[in-house]
């Protein structure tokens, strides 16, 4: 085992299976992530850099030093038809480490979207040419190509575990990581949480109150809540 | 007077005067914080889910556990026709409280929006919904149903003070809090605050200033102001 | 020299040439930073009140008291047609110093936007107006006028040196100080930049990397980049 | 019912019976916030101003304006033996409201320390004095004599609701509020409780663990928790 | 591969070799994260409880849920002489999960610390017994003992990935996480540095500059560097 | 004028009046800004590495790359006796850019200590060098050396204007900036108001009220402080 984790790109890496990939796509983050048992999550201030920005698509990951964004470059060939880059940052920094340019090369690559835990800029070429971007901040403060991060290690990326090849999907509500071993798992237990979801909307929606339609009542009692008039 | 003000659901609350509050839906967040002496507001962290979401209604008030969303439901039953749910956190919690389910449950019972000093999810659908929620965070992660807090015991929501029963106003500009025992006499002062920066937009716009608008001269002369060339 | 840089406007100002100016406003702020050698950013935290909003223009500069907006009401007499006010605050607050009624006044005056390193309100108005206003918060709060700043004196605003007359730019990336004497050679370094991104563009979306278009390859190699399959 | 509650001084105030204050500085926040049923904290931002920082008395509340410390002169004026400042802001403020001059004054007074939702400064002279200060950050920045507050009415303090009379107690873990009425029922709860905490100290001293002490591992195993080797 | 990490306690994890952890625990944080090459430090809002707090020991890992310390107590089963307690919090909260009760346990169970990404209490107490704490909050506020988090499982603390046994050390300029497999390489590599250190130390205080000692002169001028008088 | 401010290094300074600085020594930070008219503070998250740590001297002026020291090293040899370092940062950044090795080469050269709107770390040798440095962190993350920026420029540092030459006076309350210019000026104010502050001090601790010391009464009356029973 090498001492370091810096400087090293990874060639090849096991990607999730295309078919769960292409079903999680089909859900949204808050109900993944509860099929996950609630984990998995990035930290709530990944935002996207446009109202309705979804993606969904397998990790390349990116370790970068602040201020320099030299390993995107190097992680855009790495990119295949249905990757998601996912971008960390040694330490925190918001500098714009991505605009319209990099943008372009990723989609030529295949690229759905960006994940970074940092700045990005161009966010009014970006909306316009309608490409995901989930990131820490937004700054058009550009940056040096310099010194040497690694591409498709695991990362930590705004506080989520991230193993190149997971599946990450990203919407209004955050960013999720699934493990690619679980990922089909993972999507048969969304499918099953949606269908049940549907049919709780309909009842909420005919004035059914959740005290019970999930017989709390009870439990709320034992608990000692007490009704006061 | 009981030493613990967790476990417990006020049913009957006296809400403010209902012509008094539909008065008050007419005024923006400004301006009734404006007549009400500049007081009255949350904290400017508590943002809309979505731009041009607007609320007005009578605070049914939701003491909850960090990670526990178990008292919303049991807020469910006691909203009514015309009221906001506000929701304070016994601490700082970012997760996400609510989403479509409870959205629907809420609107069946009546209620026109929430305030909650926490994070909700499933923006996108309480967006499509044209529910209006303002939060300070947005997050994917679920809580769970196991701590009781209250329902309509007085509440410190993002800093204001809210009693059940009080008005709760919110837009692009903040959240402010009316209390019930004076919400017709600050309808009227937002009124009449209103009547006049009419007259005064049209001054300005023809080039009039407010140095002149307000008399301002003479007082900035007198605190020492100095034009230099 | 006085001790004390409170308490004065300078009436006479130099501006920025006005074929600069209209130079710049083609750029935007990512490209105009760059060209000035990755400087004159304010901090990131600046942000539009509107998607899109874009303002170009000659720094008319205000220094405010915490709380206390009587300085923008000075600050209106003094601006010209193409100016853009740019407001920075003695110590952080976030209370709410100008709204529609300012705007319709500086508008009135011929100013073509806000930058103010506080917060604002009436943002629904100011919207509807499409005046742009770059903040560093949205606050319904109201101020007072009580206390003397200063107006067109150099100022700190979100971490740059402004000073009056100095090129002002604010996009969806952020907001750029361009000073006056080098307006016209940022505008010149700021359209050959652009120039030259264009025929990137090509290059990338037709499936060229960046490690080729810059020559990276090498220079990776001796930095010890490594790659592993 | 006054719409405002700015530009008012209550003079007599009920202030927490001396015996239950007395009792109450025994015990430490933790302990007092528990025995209340885990409410009552300030949020955890409010720090001491030097290590080992300790108060406990009758809270005399003050509202101030953003940079104005003028009802700090005024409140002086109301402190008896044995009060304990407590002072809000009306919006975020970090400004220097209180230094050596007015803590010399307050404790002329009779004041045992100071409670503020602002900042404080001259900290080297305060902790000479060994005067206790809880604050929200340090400041050298001067405030202003302009706009009237109040002393003695509700104020929410760092997220806690504070009435006038109530007694607060301050040490390294922070803030609490208890109110008057109930100062006695919780001074005996924190006896009750703190007594309780020695034996179990001994118990884990010795080596026996929170999971037999508490009897939690028939619990955990219902909830499902595995152990794996 | 199970979908979900919560529920587990791992009970025997390999935990690095006691002769690397001990020579690990003769150097400085900062010091042992330039020997692996940069990287593995925690983020630096993670602060010791009292000035001069240092600690190393292997990882017993915790996963917790917001508001519920019942893992603590689960964990303190599976510390051993020389570990250092490790916790997570599965979404961001400050609440006081540990204090003076815990610590006397984790200590008669042999931990030598606690490293936190959320808050304690009891600080004093925790002082009094030198029982060292790292954590990104001190907060009164107690917790409950409701829901299922994890021992030993990989978590992510304050950014950082730690597995069971890796070893981890805190000291005052924050805290640095070693994979157990490379322990007794990065201790080999500290030394080396930290030799090297003495004698460049002595030189500068004989006045040698950084400039000649790492001969950065030429590499300056070819940068571009320019002296102006 | 260049268009860029980065890649000089100024050798010839105009340092402020050394009498003056000797006298601007004798004072605090609170009196020295209100001496000046409440400016030329840095931002209040500017914070001592040690308790009673305090510095008075000429600025040498740094502007840093994020995570990158070089500019430290070329600033050690413009350093001269009674000189304060000065460091701001292009964009936000916590990284530890100096510690007891660059402090041991300044401290040769005759720097009293240091003032950095970025990281620091090594607190403890810095401590017991007693070396004061005043920070927005500490990190043990270490920095490269490779990108240029500049020494002896004016620099925006924590939200203040630092020119070469200017006073920079630090203590437990934060940090001020004295123009050179006026050096002798502010330093005669100050001595003038600190003897005025002894005898109000006396005054105070005698049982006068500020509201008669300053003759408040009279205009709280008019501006309508109401005082009820």
């Amino acid at each position: 085992m090498s001492m370091n984790n810096l400087g090293f790109v990874k060639r090849n890496i096991l990607r999730a299976d295309k078919a769960a990939v292409q079903k999680l796509s089909r859900f949204g983050v808050a109900t993944i992530h509860e099929a996950m048992g609630r984990v998995g999550l990035m930290k709530p201030y990944m935002r996207p850099i446009y109202t309705g920005a979804h993606v969904c698509g397998t990790a390349v990951t990116i370790l970068l030093q602040p201020g320099d964004n030299w390993m995107m470059h190097v992680a855009a060939e790495q990119l295949q038809e249905g990757d998601v880059a996912v971008a960390a940052c040694i330490s925190d920094n918001e500098d714009g480490f991505f605009g319209d340019l990099l943008a372009t090369s990723f989609r030529a690559r295949g690229a759905r979207g960006l994940i970074i835990d940092a700045g990005v800029r161009d966010v009014k070429d970006l909306t316009a040419m309608n490409f995901p971007v989930f990131s820490r901040a937004i700054s058009a403060k550009g940056t040096i190509k310099a010194t040497l991060g690694s591409v498709n290690i695991p990362v930590v990326c705004a506080g989520a575990l991230v193993n190149p090849g997971d599946v990450v999907i990203a919407d209004d509500d955050g960013v999720v990581v699934v493990p690619a071993a679980i990922a089909q798992q993972v999507a048969d237990a969304a499918e099953a949480r949606e269908a049940n979801e549907a049919s709780k909307r309909a009842r909420f929606a005919a004035g059914e109150l959740g005290l019970d339609m999930y017989s709390m009542r009870e439990t709320l009692a034992k608990a000692g809540l007490k009704y006061i008039d």
